[in-house]
């Protein structure tokens, strides 16, 4: 994470404020990347117990030299097992409610905890940190324009070797290579690379199929830098594009654009896929755009606002959502242009640099 | 997984016959894992319910196409969203007692449907599928073998990499680069490359650090074929390697040998543990070994059974483990040895194939 203490006393801050509201008087995390957003924790495993005047972060014996290092604020402390860690963390009995997060905490661990404590003491919570995440200071912003900035040359190296005869699968591992060798943590997610008819499939695996001349390829890759993910569609045209493939590129290329004036501070989401959706149902596709128009990008590559008909999220200034409409003509070929954008009070910034004019390679 | 149907019946038929004792007639599945195993499907998301005379994968729009070809024996039911697919699965009422996998279902999800359902339908299960899949069957070795195989071959040209000056995430990530390139679908775990003094660090990330000449080198990583992971450790030396380090070298390459020919079915994990212990602690070296010998591995890089003091299971023909003692002097270096056997009525076959004899690079 690399991020400073302030940024994690600030976020703590933030929470504590909310403990009246939530009627907690503590809060057990259990999703590793909220743990990591409140502490800088990035091991794989452990728990962290804010209380009003500290946190605490469990951990196995694996990670207590790792968060001591990355969570310098927080009081580290080994477990043997998880419900142990988390009942003498708990233990003084001054705490009479605790929050989790009822959607990163299994049945069967709430129960062997819930067996051990004050009935009532724990309080299952939804979406304690979505508000909070969904808005990027400038630390987040600057990392997640890292990432995206080695997207951008890796793809521009992988470009290169886009020829007919090599497979999709050769063309995603060298992406991913790339990423990696510029700096990249590791894949935002499995890079897709989709050929010919395989473009028609929203989230089609790289496999052995070849490039072939006239393929469509939608490439969707991501970098990670600090633990913020980078996300970017690119559609490109092998050798030549026929006419109709020139005219859905467009109708994509335009729901794209038209979205992307539509974001700023105060746009409803529901609004901005709408923008997008219409564009390409008025020429008659709309049916073939099969997923909402865009989402939160941070350390999770999904997160939240969502971009879709059916989101009540309102964007606000700081929030970093992607805009990504797609036409997918199923045993043809498809067309998705996808761009990262940073809300800004009067607009907004695109930080995935790839021109997504139309590209003949 | 490329498996033939009739594996996937067989074991559905072997989790039918167990519905009695578990006082279920029909079990829910949210763990993806658990549900290749059942059925073939490979996605990121969805739910299998079993039922007394059919199976139905409940699946998101993505994976409709997918999920009917790799699971043709199901009956592929596309969903809205999770519980209302789950609501409609489970509808006509027939099912009285629904078991479902309380480790990996949240408390949020199982809220939410226990507020539709019949009190008392949902029953939670613990460790459904644990015991059948710890015993591999004829495709499952194979493609373990063909993983280690991948893995052999990649690290054996990145041996002739590893030279002072070059920094840790530059071997790891050509290593990665290469198991892909022989056809690995990813790794089976962050590659480890742990040099000097992070060779202390049982979990250490590859870093910045350059290998430097007399270094001890750890390195554990894997491939993966048809979700299949293999896991192997060596420790190299670069240049030269003191006298403390052979010693140590030997004792905990005598611990993972007798350790392997104690393998066996029947034999009971917590002995495998004792007896690589043993052979440490006699040396003096017992506080140093900080972890468990060895784990299953299959479709999870972790899985049952667990070879530690606190095991209770017994090795059966068919299991496949790894044996992984190690020694780790705190800021000095570490030496980490291992293998992943297949068990075998009367001892055990050795899977991964580089020489674990000490090589000095």
């Amino acid at each position: 994470m690399g991020g400073e203490a302030t940024v994690y006393r600030q976020r703590l801050a933030r929470l504590l404020e909310r403990f009246p509201h939530l009627g907690v008087d503590a809060i057990l995390f259990f999703e590793m990347n909220n743990i990591c957003y409140l502490t800088g924790f990035t091991g794989s495993d452990g728990v962290f117990l804010l209380l009003p005047d500290k946190g605490v972060l469990l951990v196995d014996g694996r990670y207590v030299t790792q968060a001591g290092e990355e969570a310098p604020q927080s009081d580290v402390v080994q477990y043997r097992d998880k419900i142990s860690g988390v009942m003498s963390a708990l233990g003084g009995g001054e705490v009479k409610r605790a929050g989790f997060e009822a959607a990163a905490l299994s049945v069967e661990l709430h129960e062997k905890l819930r067996e051990k404590l004050a009935p009532g003491l724990l309080v299952p919570l939804t979406g304690v940190l979505t508000g909070l995440r969904s808005v990027k200071d400038g630390q987040e912003v600057a990392l997640l324009r890292e990432a995206a900035d080695i997207a951008t040359k890796a793809l521009l190296q992988v470009i290169e070797l886009m020829h007919p005869g090599v497979e999709e699968r050769t063309i995603a591992m060298e992406m991913d290579y790339r990423m990696r060798a510029l700096g990249s943590e590791e894949t935002s997610f499995p890079t897709i690379v989709a050929s010919g008819p395989n473009a028609a499939l929203p989230h089609a695996r790289p496999g052995p199929r070849k490039l072939e001349d006239g393929d469509a390829v939608v490439m969707d890759y991501g970098a990670v830098q600090g633990g913020y993910h980078s996300d970017e569609t690119c559609t490109f045209v092998l050798g030549r594009a026929g006419a109709k493939f020139r005219e859905v590129y467009v109708v994509v290329k335009d729901a794209h654009d038209r979205a992307i004036e539509a974001v700023r501070a105060g746009a409803a989401c529901r609004d901005i896929d709408r923008i997008a959706r219409q564009v390409i149902e008025k020429k008659g596709y709309g049916t073939y755009f099969s997923h909402g128009t865009g989402h939160g990008v941070g350390l999770d590559v999904h997160e939240a606002p969502r971009l879709s008909a059916l989101s009540d999220q309102i964007l606000e200034a700081g929030m970093v959502v992607t805009i990504e409409p797609g036409i997918y003509l199923p045993g043809q070929w498809g067309v998705r242009i996808e761009d990262m954008v940073l809300v800004k009070e009067d607009g907004c910034e695109i930080l995935t640099k790839i021109s997504k004019e139309l590209k003949i390679i």
